[in-house]
């Protein structure tokens, strides 16, 4: 691959202001937040992932990890669907007040970590990273496209078009909906790769074709295996550049015997090692600027066990994606001891 | 692949009147039949499949469903074993039966969705289907080969020597079996691929290699990747000419862990991802004629929630293998709606 | 691959004195033993595998089973921690006592099958292996690499030091550890492969990769496949030349919903498809001389199901590694029967 040696390292260095600090340190930013959806619990996604151990996991990588707690979400009293979209305003504001909070993670030097919270979340997250580091890349791992418009969704609900907000090429297609005025669309569709597809709208597959958006559902990862994706998916979004990435990964990418607390489960999903495997690819590129890991719902699982597993997973995926390896790592040894000799000084 | 574009649709066409209305519609055809082994259960089968949502699931798809019910098999008084192989007669009949209404549905215009019931009924399915498509190929998927002869069968039961009654060239070393007059074998070694065995009786053995039969056991798969085994099953079958497919699925193809509730599990089968890659790719040929689906047995299972997974499986096969796809479809949109300048008249 | 053929067979008869008579018959050692870990329970392993129906399993294979029954370790009275590490005299003694039965297996001309116990016994049942056949190679499918010295073993179990006793490269990082004197290390590192890595400390990885030792850790799997995995273990070890194959398979490898009964369990593991590959690629080899299968903690278990599916599947990769194949084998047919003129006389 083209990504790594000397001459990669400079130009990442020369030019990526965006990213001079970043890998320094890592950022958690908590977002407890439900409305871009129907179903209530996935507010305590940020709780669950942080009880099965994320900041203790990640003091175990190189770097130091500030965890800054949750963002304090307003609910707004007045806040009438548009069209059939619920809580227009609400979601919109949220998003605003969390692209505040990751630009500013970003600009101190931080890799971003939004933990959702409902995938809506998305657009305050990755408008944020974009406001310092416009030429970023978005990986979206998740069962959903989430890309519908107001006129294509079949619920209204916004964590399943929170693409659509970004997409430079739909502009004209999303309505002027309440809430949202803060931001304009910055991404173009050919910066944007989905992993793991298996559950599309028609809308959505009609905007997925129209625009000519690389993506690999399910099915291309049987045909292809998960190597080639990702050798595709970095080919596809670093070949021409070097540049930072934002990765948006929805627990409910993974198979839902792996992961069961989420609100919109699909059969045929990500086995573990798939998982972990897209983000030890991605953490190998050196490009990583801020992630996101959304949809944990404690509240839908049926059993504790299975709210623990799930954000067990959550907690793999985030430490993997940080730097940590299946096969390890010697940093803290230069040489293998030698203690033949004097066995009585090392017991010290 | 050498099926799809102009010319072979042309072919088709012109020399496959069996198929000339096929995937128009489809006939479900109920088999509640368990004499070809002897537990109690599996005769429940069409229901739970029917319960898991078969008819609704279908409904999303582009063309009518037509639910025939359940055929009405006898169970005959007088029914003497035949060697150690028990029920010969009541199998016979019931065969005769299904392969009767399986040619009608076919004669109608139909692709014939055979509900089991257990294996053993594929003799009747096949061979109606023959009746009116001649030159059909069988793809056989299942843990087991189901090809032993009375002489070989070590339990005596019909359900595993189902394949040895169609083939011409077993027809030396299969007895005059009570039930069974009415038929004669129909189908050349050459024209069965078995994929997913795993569990094959010495006599078999003998069988699949003598007569040459192309298998893919699942170290083939581990081996090959189900990508290739599909690519050289179509190939093996449809190179030379296109025609008619018959898909015979038995549920315990899937490891036990996704398909608990049936008769003759054996661990280390499909996993939910192959099966459905399988079916994708026999849809993708345009041939799919016919197919069962068998040995959903739901007396057998440890709970309500293991019989669902299965008889949910079974339906996802089914929509699968006619046209469900996983990365979706939007044959209802020709172009993304735009609301920006008239959101009012969309809400309408 | 070049292994097979009447030349490599002819090399094979000619040159391998120790394998003369190997596989005519197989000897089943049971070694209840858990001193090389701090949990108890794993001593009951050989009981569960037995319990699990080994020897009837075996049975249906091509040679003759001796259970030779448990080997009776004696618990030392006065066993003082060396360093930070527990129970040295009584594992070396352990050691030591099965060394010899595993000797005196491969020279009476048995495949040794040895049943764990805890994975520190594998020192001597490879050490044993080794007295007779001196130019072994080695594969140790695990989660764990096992090869920490007394120095960089952070929790100073044995268990996790097995290999570094083997290897001579180790020999001048190795303390003189009481209990020990009696073996010296036999084992080059070139003559070593891993598969199944996922969990190794710091200073393991730092003699992984300053003896260039070739392992395959579950991200390889992932990349490479097992069907490349395993042609390129089997390259490495007897491209050069063929000899005997001492296969150490920790239960652990195995992804933890396949074996939960063990006691250092590491998410994302081996599928149950890909251990029987393993094996049975092994068993291919002809070469298999001894085996370890270990790590099987009935008391660990959540359930009596969860230890039944971890003995279950202790059987199958001991079944597989003896011969036992998913496609099945006709050994007892020469040809498939005709009873067509004669159904009366098959069935006395």
């Amino acid at each position: 691959m083209a990504l790594r040696g000397p001459l990669s390292q400079f130009l990442k260095t020369q030019l990526h202001a965006c990213q001079k600090s970043r890998a320094h340190s890592v950022a958690i930013l908590g977002a407890p937040f439900s409305k871009g959806q129907k179903r209530r619990g996935v507010e305590h996604g940020p709780k669950a992932i942080r009880d099965a151990g994320l900041v203790e996991r990640l003091s175990n990588l190189d770097y130091p990890v500030h965890d800054f707690g949750d963002l304090k979400f307003q609910h707004l009293e007045k806040d009438e669907p548009f069209m059939h979209v619920p809580f227009p305003r609400t979601v919109g504001r949220a998003n605003k007040l969390l692209a505040g909070a990751v630009s500013r993670a970003i600009v101190a030097g931080h890799t971003s970590v939004m933990l959702g919270g409902d995938h809506s979340l998305a657009i305050g997250s990755v408008a944020g990273h974009a406001q310092h580091c416009p030429d970023l890349c978005l990986i979206w791992v998740d069962a959903h496209a989430d890309i519908n418009t107001p006129d294509t969704s079949p619920s209204g609900n916004l964590h399943g078009q929170s693409v659509a907000f970004m997409l430079k090429e739909l502009q004209d297609k999303m309505p002027d909906i309440p809430g949202f005025s803060w931001m304009k669309p910055f991404l173009s569709s050919r910066d944007l790769v989905y992993i793991g597809l298996r559950d599309v709208d028609p809308g959505e597959h009609m905007i997925l074709k129209n625009l000519g958006i690389q993506y690999f559902s399910m099915r291309d990862i049987d045909r292809m295996g998960i190597q080639r994706v990702m050798e595709v998916t970095l080919d596809h979004l670093l070949a021409r550049k070097q540049r930072p990435i934002h990765l948006s990964f929805d627990i409910d990418a993974f198979d839902p015997s792996l992961a069961p607390a989420t609100g919109t489960p699909v059969n045929g999903g990500l086995t573990y090692r798939e998982g972990i495997y897209i983000t030890e690819e991605i953490h190998n590129t050196g490009l990583l600027s801020a992630m996101d890991l959304v949809e944990v719902n404690p509240v839908l699982a049926a059993s504790q066990e299975a709210v623990e597993t799930t954000a067990s997973l959550a907690v793999d995926v985030i430490a993997s994606s940080l730097g940590q390896t299946r096969e390890g790592a010697h940093g803290v040894y230069q040489e293998v001891p030698v203690s033949k000799e004097d066995t009585e000084q090392l017991r010290l």
